[in-house]
């Protein structure tokens, strides 16, 4: 099944939170011990978790962290949830971008090494550079547009370019309707312009919690005409939630308190 | 050795050809068998051209794109070359960026994981995204600027930004002197134009050779004040020269070739 056709299964069931699997080594609880501790870790938060959420996303660069030991747990990670939760869309949060042919290598570590349903992208060198990734018609292709840090402005925001990205990828790079783009939740009047450009593509919305996202605008502005289209993306605040043993269950009751927070607003 | 200084010895020497590692497993001679042949392919690179190059760059996706086996034959390739060439700087080219404590993971793999001298990285998050980065003064960090691709004018010249991005990263995020800029060989307009904006800036400049770059025009605008200050760079035409078993010879013959048209234009 396509990744958006995932998304939209998911969010007819009322999901909208998109669970960070940022595992970092050194913050992994104690009791937890082994050489795969991290996917140990990882298993405990999907098992606690996978009947609540739209989609989980681990970021690559806290594997890559660890050289070839830390990318065997994100292919664990991944294996377990392909195998065992096929029906929940993951996304690989890389942030990739070369041009043409070197992103097929890209491309087979996302989508044939590890099997991912979407990968986040640069947008900096242009449609005809992500060609390999924007014709896999059936995988996600999910471009940053506005970015949840404080100085995203530097670039993004000189004359209007977050607009402009917007736009060239809702009406040029879109052809295959695998598009959807990153706008943080700490800047919700862009959201509110992209929203506008957009239609009705989907916006992974990082930002809400540690780094301080107001969910109700974040709601209000984000959804599309179908009241969906949006991917909550929370990761510190759900998978940290308690570095004790109870750690997978906190983390079920983090997702909870997100998920009724987001129904109360969609109300 | 810091990056910039390892740069400078080389230059003095008169070496400006920075050889792309881009060693993709189905293209290496059919000669070289076994789990270890990438690392051997580029050890025999390595070990023919090693007194005439400016600096090695392994690009990542090629690794990547077989996982875990991929990623061990680049850490290989790099331990070869740091404790045998160690003189040698080593371009990492693997255009990440996220936003600030995530890349800590990025700087793991590429500064302690595999010791690179230096990373490429992309703009479009900011200054305060890529302090992990910026903050290593004796590492290179190469911001991507003009790219060789042939739509990277999409965002790139949307309002001069390639410009913008020279100007911030010249006058803004250099303030431990580790930032160089990426410029196509296929664009010497905005070489140039870059060139005046970021004074004596190392350009790390692909696109010569099989991209169509013309090295007259790039070397002409590349120079800094002092004649040097460009990084040139070449991949398949340098380590697919040929598929036989004379393959580690015909690189050298080719990186050779590219030294003595370089030197013709310096004169």
């Amino acid at each position: 099944m396509d990744f958006i056709k995932k998304l939209r299964n998911k969010w007819k069931e009322g999901k909208f939170v998109c669970v960070g699997l940022d595992s970092e080594y050194e913050k992994i609880p104690p009791h937890i011990k082994g050489k795969d501790k991290i996917f140990e870790f990882n298993k405990a938060i999907i098992d606690s978790t996978h009947d609540l959420v739209l989609a989980y996303k681990p970021n690559s660069a806290f594997y890559e962290a660890l050289g070839t030991v830390g990318i065997e747990q994100l292919k664990k990670t991944f294996d377990y949830l392909t195998k065992k939760y096929a029906d929940i869309p993951i996304i690989l949060d890389v942030k990739r971008a070369d041009i043409g042919n070197t992103n097929e290598g890209y491309v087979k570590f996302a989508f044939e090494y590890l099997k991912a349903d979407a990968i986040t992208v640069h947008p900096y060198l242009g449609e005809d550079a992500l060609g390999p990734f924007l014709n896999r018609k059936d995988k996600g292709i999910i471009v940053l547009c506005k970015t949840s840090n404080e100085g995203s402005s530097e670039f993004q925001n000189y004359k209007d370019l977050y607009l402009k990205v917007a736009e060239n990828v809702a009406t040029k790079w879109n052809k295959n309707g695998n598009c959807a783009l990153v706008v943080g939740a700490t800047y919700p009047e862009e959201l509110k312009k992209v929203r506008k450009e957009i239609a009705d593509m989907p916006i992974l919305i990082p930002g809400i919690g540690a780094q301080g996202g107001d969910l109700k605008n974040t709601i209000k502005n984000g959804l599309n005409s179908k009241k969906e289209g949006v991917i909550i993306s929370s990761s510190r605040g759900i998978i940290y939630a308690s570095s004790g043993e109870d750690f997978a269950q906190k983390a079920r009751e983090e997702v909870e308190k997100l998920n009724d927070e987001i129904h109360k607003t969609l109300q």
